[in-house]
This record gives C-alpha cells, structure tokens and sequence, in this order.
C-alpha cells in the first residue's frame, strides 16, 4: 500500500514536507490539501492537488489514507482527532500537542480507531545527533556523565505564532521537543527529576532557557535555548570519564579530546611541593585545576560527519504502513517527551525542581 | 600599627603568603610561625621566624597582632576560635569554614573579643573578575539575565588533603567558595534557590560539580567545576539582552559581542516566506534559530585587561587594623558564602533544588 497523504496546514513546513522532506518515489503521493487561508487553497490547486476549504469534506476525501498535521502547535489536538475519528492515519509535526494530556487523547483515540499515528521527530536522523549516539555508544569517551545540548542564537523568536502564548508558542514547545526527543533516544534511563528555568525576555513566551535532567543512571543533561545570546556554544557537549566530545552545529563540525594518559603527573609534582618548597610552577595549585593539558596527554579525534536523513521517517512510516515494521517514532516515546515538557513548564512556574519518573 | 603576622600552617599556601602574596614594606612582617610538621618547622627556623611546636606558645607570642590561618579545612575551626580567643586579629584561608554554624562561631568569638576577623577571597581581586565587574556595571551588555562562571580542566583533583573527605576536600569547598563570593559579589541580590548536582566520579569528594542559583532580582547563575572536562569552556559567560561577554580564563582574554541592529530582518524575511511560497534560505525556519549573525548587525570589543591584585586584601587589612577602613572582606558576606555551599551539599544530596534566602 503506497503512503497517500493529505496535508493539514499548508503553511511553511506543510509546503516543506510536499516540496523537499517526502521521497520522491510511487510509494509517496500528496493528493489533497485543507487550509484555512484562500490564498493558500488557491496555490494548492495550482500544484494539482485537490484544495479543500472543509475540514469534514477533506476527512471525507477516501483518496488518501494518512493525513499529515502541520499547523499551528494549539490546533493538534483537534485535528488529529478528527483525522483518527475519519479512519486515517495520522503524522503530526512536533510539538505533537500542547501538554501530555493531549497526546495521551490522541494515542486513545489512534488505538480505538486502530490507524497508525506518529509525531515527526526529524532531529533523530539529524548527523550531528547521529554522531553523538554514535561516540556515545562506541564508548570513545569512557562512562559519559553529563551530556549538554544546546542551541543557542542572538535571533530571537520567528515573527509568527511561535511568539504567540495561545498558539503554544515559546521555544520549550518549539526546540524543547527536539532536545528532550533525542536526549530520551540516546540515555537508556528514567528521568528523575527535572530543574526548568524558562525566561521571557522579550515575548510573551518563553525566550531563553535551561533545564536540567537527572536520569535515575546518574547522568545528568543540560537543555539550553538561548535566543539572546550573542557568544554561541556547541550544539553538542558530551562529557565521559576519558574524553570529551563537541559538535559545534547542526552542519556537524565534531571533535573528541580523550586522555591517553590516566593520571595526570602533576599531582605528583603538587606533593613535591607540598610544604616549605619553592613553588615552581604555578602560584596556586587551585589554578592548575584549569590548566589546559599538555598535548601529549591527550588526543585529538576528528569525527566523520554523518549526513541529516529525514527521509527515513517516511520510508519507516510507509514500512509500518504495510505491516513490515514498527513505527521509528512511537507515540509512547512522544507521550515521554510531553510528559517532560509539562513538568519543566511547571518547575520554571514554581521555581524549584520536581521529581518524577518518566 | 603594622600588621605583624604568625602563620598557622606552614605548607605550600602558608609559604606562598610568606614569600609572594605579603606586600614588601615595613608595615608587613611575618615573625613566627607553628606547624605540626617537624620538617616545616625546621625550615621556618631557617627563614629567621620564630618557629612553635605548640599552638599555646605560639599564641603567647606578643610579638604579633595577627595570625594567618592556612592549614587544611577541617583544623580552621579550632584554630580561628584559639587564636581570638588569645586576643589576635585573624585572616584565614578559604573556605573559611567547612559549613555557616563554624564561621557564625568564628564570628561570635570575634565580637566577643573584639578582634579583627577576616576571609582571605583573594578572587575578588583577580583580573577576569574585575572585568566582569566594570562590564556589567557600564551596562555595555543591556539587562544581564545570566551570569556562568566555569572552572573546566582534565586535571582532576590535587593529590593532597583536597581528595579527602574528612578534610574538606572537594571542589565545591575549593573553588566553590570563589565562584559563589564573586557571584554575590556581582549580584545585588538574594538568592532564592540553589539546586546543585555534585559527582563523586573518580575521588571520594565532589569532583565534578553544577550549581543553579537563582536570585531575587530575577537572574540566575550557573557555577561549574569540571575536573574531568577535556575539553574547556571560558571561564566566564555572561549573557544580557543586548551582548555577550566572554572571558577565556585567569590571564583575562576577553571579549564583548553586542547587538547593535535591534530587531533581526529575518524575522520579516520568515513572515514573507510563511505561506506557501519558495522558502528562500534555510530548510527549517527553528534551524535559524542557531544562525550566525551577519557581521554587520555586531560589533564585536576586546576587553581591556585588568591585572591581579591580592596585595590589595592586605593594604586593605592595614587600613583596617588601623580603624581606617570597613574589611574589604566582611565575615558576614564569607557567612554568606558558606550558607549557599550548605544549601549546595543539602540540594546535591536530596537531588532537589532548594528554596532559600540567603
């Protein structure tokens, strides 16, 4: 069965998934439209597909079988539910639903009405991603204990409903599902506790902010969006006990320094000190704390690039379609992923952290 | 009156107050010591000091007026409260305490005995530091939202007192009291939450460390100590609404980037490309989230080195002695300082932040 798609929303992404993110075989066809906007229906007629102004006409259209939703983040969960209701299966854009008790209804209702549905997590085949997971389990860094994922610019927010509270706007909706998606992907644990400090800087969202997860196997992550900083750091910073490893952007620019030697010898050098001794290095020891390890200790290890490939998720969803393998992205995983949105929200609004166990 | 010295603790900071850190004018002079060491004894013997192998001699001694305590954590207590209590001034070494209800009885015991006590932060006088400082004063950054100071190395942990427990090692009580009397410092506000996250990864005491503080005013803090970081990150990042500064280390480096076009065009450039148009430039519009900014739209501005100055505590203490300043110090802020390292040790160990007002 060929995957044959009706696109909910044909705004940016929707045009993006039509014109560039679907494969460009048989198995793909996007054969109608419903938009909201009459500019939109007309440019969608233009490009041969059938153009709806009725959200129950196009449901009714018995031409496709999966409907893609990608619409402004407050109208998921109407959408998605109606599109189960009318027997089709669903691909929502991320953010999958404004809260966990959202997707948990729609979960509900794909299971009542046996149809596929699925969120598109596009950043688990993004390289760099792709890279971490793989040093990562490779073991280059020793046992990693931190990782910190970032995403940071000087930008600030799109100038459309993602500056719009009621449209769930605000990045924790926005990057937040990317981050905590992979972050879920790549420590097989629970999270245990959640620290959220979400700004609004500049909107009426959240602008800028971090959030720190302990997972119940002692790792701990960082989430930062920051879209007033004008210094960047690493999109990827991955600590283990024998190495680091940074991956500057989404183009995969990485890099792992490793030790190659176990202890360092200046401490030994400190107790030769210890005591009435000239000190011979340093004025204080405490500095040495910081200070850059001499290159033969280390090694340098450039890291293959991985190339982005988003067209995995629809050669998986048209496998899934046909019964020949599960779903890439679970709606479970999904239902995680909300489940630690929510509780973030709520820290930041309390200011303190919360236990849980997602 | 000169500030006439006897040193407790003879080992390598004691020595290095000796020889580097004391001004070199008459109004300075070391002229006994005590050490527990026969060896260190011997050696101050040798420098032409008074040399005590009982700490009841040496506080005797009438020869000086003040005692420098720089002995291992876990022995300031004792120490600082016998030596006011045999009438000296006392400056001790950081952390002044191994927790706030022992600094509060070095406190007690110095308006008992009306005697001058004080914390040597000589960190308030470093050159990074001091920059920080005249930038976010000079409000070249806009509204500072956020203050990071890191202290990121591979060099684990000196191999003395400073890996054991019972001594107060770690580096929560090593650098922490730096990073956390800068922060109050820099910030004129109460902190509200402490949430900290300490690893015990190669030592029995805290190695690797976060801490998130938040204040009254609103802006938040992240202190970090690496000891397992291969690769480094500055040692300050200071994030406010319109730039960024960035400060490499203890030598100062450092650089502002600001914004100097208020509004990003890109957002409109996104308005004209929502809706089903050619998106123009990137694949995603979250992607440009992390873009780079034209040059054009910042300005980037070295920042003018300060240098070190730890003399400064001393000249500063003189004048004290002298009834002519306020300590440059004031127990009560080192109060302040321990109070947030307990609510650190108590967060880390319940693996919840903590409400507090501090």
């Amino acid at each position: 069965m060929n995957v044959t798609i009706g696109i909910i929303g044909f705004g940016y992404m929707g045009y993006y998934h039509y014109k560039k993110i679907l494969p460009k075989t048989d198995n793909f066809q996007v054969l109608a439209a419903y938009d909201v906007d009459a500019s939109r229906r007309e440019f969608v007629k233009g490009l041969g597909l059938t153009s709806y102004d009725s959200l129950d006409e196009f449901l009714k259209d018995d031409s496709f079988n999966t409907v893609l939703v990608s619409t402004p983040n407050d109208s998921h969960l109407a959408l998605v539910l109606a599109a189960l209701d009318a027997g089709k299966n669903v691909i929502c854009e991320k953010p999958v639903s404004l809260n966990a008790d959202e997707i948990e209804q729609m979960i509900a209702a794909s299971k009542k009405n046996n149809k596929l549905f699925t969120v598109r997590q596009n950043r688990r085949r993004d390289g760099d991603f792709l890279m971490v997971k793989n040093v990562i389990s490779e073991g280059t860094l020793g046992e990693v204990f931190r990782v910190e994922s970032r995403v940071d610019g000087s930008n600030g927010i799109p100038s459309d409903w993602r500056r719009v509270k009621k449209n769930g706007g605000g990045m924790l909706l926005d990057w937040g599902p990317h981050q905590i998606d992979q972050l879920l992907c790549l420590i097989p644990s629970k999270v245990v506790s959640v620290y959220a400090d979400l700004l609004n800087l500049k909107y009426e969202v959240d602008d800028n902010l971090i959030i720190e997860l302990r997972f119940e196997n002692g790792l701990s992550a960082l989430i930062e969006v920051f879209t007033s900083a004008f210094i960047s750091y690493p999109r990827w910073h991955v600590l283990g006990s024998g190495g680091c490893l940074d991956i500057k952007d989404l183009d995969g620019e990485g890099q792992i320094v490793r030790g190659i030697v176990e202890e360092m010898e200046w401490g030994l050098h400190l107790v030769d000190h210890w005591g009435p001794k000239e000190p011979a290095h340093e004025p204080t020891s405490a500095t040495r704390t910081m200070k850059p390890r001499p290159e033969h200790t280390i090694e340098r290890i450039q890291v293959p690039k991985i190339a982005q490939d988003w067209q995995h998720f629809y050669f998986n969803y048209y496998e899934a379609l046909n019964g020949k393998a599960e779903l890439f992205v679970k709606p479970e995983e999904s239902l995680r992923v909300m489940k630690v949105i929510d509780v973030a929200f709520e820290s930041s609004r309390i200011g303190k952290s919360i236990s849980c166990d997602i």
